[in-house]
């Protein structure tokens, strides 16, 4: 199915974020089914409506946060779209997982304790971005959020051979800590200094876990005051560590902007 | 005295950083003597040419690492000033006092070791940019290398009035910590993850520190690799610690760009 933007019913927020990006000449939407290993898994892909098979992009995949593909991830997408990049909102749980608010950590879960699982997910989403006719496969970067945040790192501890890795208040932990010259991407981390999920001492691990893999280019970024889904419009759980950040998010896509304008450079 | 830009004999990684924002129509330069409450301080103002006294513009504050105000400073006060700013690569040390490489980490100490005397000669510097015709009073930024990091932070701490704060490779400690409400600014902190001056325990008792302050909005950059005086071209000083490194030195500048723009806007 192919579409053209805006997705409908958005919510103020959501639309704001869109909107905060300018729109040079039409996004291009579809929903896409493709395999992993063990099971199909249906993302979402935004293009540029100006680019041609001819002239190469960037890609970006982005990694959802644990309600899997929903409109929040699919307007990243389309802000990416109109940067110039094919996105891939990327799906890590299967086609028709749609978990609720109350069994989303349930499901997030079952990759978090199996690494190996989550990591052929992210890598067969990485690998349907590859090749999709237009994109640069010399070119891709992997963002994402909370639980995409912790794909993201887990695809640069696997070895992915990708231009950058952006993590928005992902989990910095991981039980399989990267090999000694595993990594080899660049890696963006921002991480809210009031996030419950993400204390200091699991920033200073996940530094000391990178030093100790010898990972060529890592830059963490702290925001005072900002809790767990800072980036994840209508968050709204205080108590539980976790709100949106309207701040936080407009400086944090400023710093991918940037990033990725670097590393595609 | 007043001459144009560029300065003589810079060194050519010196004169690399200076080219890399472009000059849009050329910047006026001069030494001024202005009295702190003990003693004279000689500063070094550069100013955009362009610029009319009927037209205010920001104002940024350039504090000195250890080696006190010489042509890398200068440079920077003049890079700010293509940028559209003001700068004043201020004085901390007093005229004519310019430590030989010896004996630079003695005259920083006495500063170091007498925070009222520091805080005292860094707010003389503040008000003299302050009343400089031209400078809109009410949008003023610090920032510093090394020594001048921490003191753009101590004058965070001491409630400066001024709409941003960066430190470069700054030591983050004080005698003095901020008492709870007195740091109003927002702040910007970069810092070399393999700077041994400021080890990952140094940042997280900086970030405590603020939090026990309540400073309303800091950011803590930390970029892998990279060593103290990493936006001091020249220094090459790995077995203490220290070491120029262009990439580094490239980001913050654009992070210190992207800064200004948001607290001057």
């Amino acid at each position: 199915m192919t579409t053209t933007e805006p997705s409908p019913e958005l919510s103020p927020d959501l639309q704001r974020v869109l909107d905060s990006v300018p729109d040079p000449g039409g996004v291009t939407t579809s929903d896409e089914v493709y395999a992993a290993t063990d099971v199909d898994l249906e993302g979402f892909l935004a293009k540029p409506a100006r680019a041609s098979s001819s002239d190469l992009v960037p890609g970006v995949l982005v990694l959802h946060d644990w309600m899997g593909v929903i409109d929040h991830v699919e307007v990243r997408a389309q802000m990416l779209a109109r940067l110039g990049y094919v996105a891939l909102a990327g799906d890590v749980y299967g086609q028709g997982v749609r978990p609720s608010p109350e069994e989303a950590a349930g499901e997030a879960g079952k990759y978090y304790g199996d690494v190996a699982l989550f990591r052929s997910r992210l890598l067969a989403n990485l690998e349907r971005l590859r090749a999709e006719p237009g994109v640069d496969p010399s070119r891709i970067a992997v963002m994402g959020y909370c639980f995409g945040g912790s794909g993201a790192l887990e695809l640069a501890r696997a070895g992915a051979d990708v231009a950058g890795v952006v993590s928005f208040h992902g989990g910095l932990g991981t039980g399989m800590p990267a090999e000694k010259g595993a990594v080899t991407a660049p890696l963006l981390v921002m991480t809210g200094a009031a996030d419950p999920v993400v204390p200091d001492e699991a920033v200073v691990a996940f530094e000391d876990e990178m030093r100790a893999a010898e990972a060529p280019d890592w830059q963490v970024l702290s925001y005072s005051g900002v809790m767990h889904a800072f980036a994840v419009p209508g968050t709204d759980a205080p108590d539980h560590g976790a709100r949106y950040d309207a701040r936080a998010d407009r400086r944090s896509w400023q710093q991918l902007e940037a990033f990725l304008a670097e590393v595609f450079a």
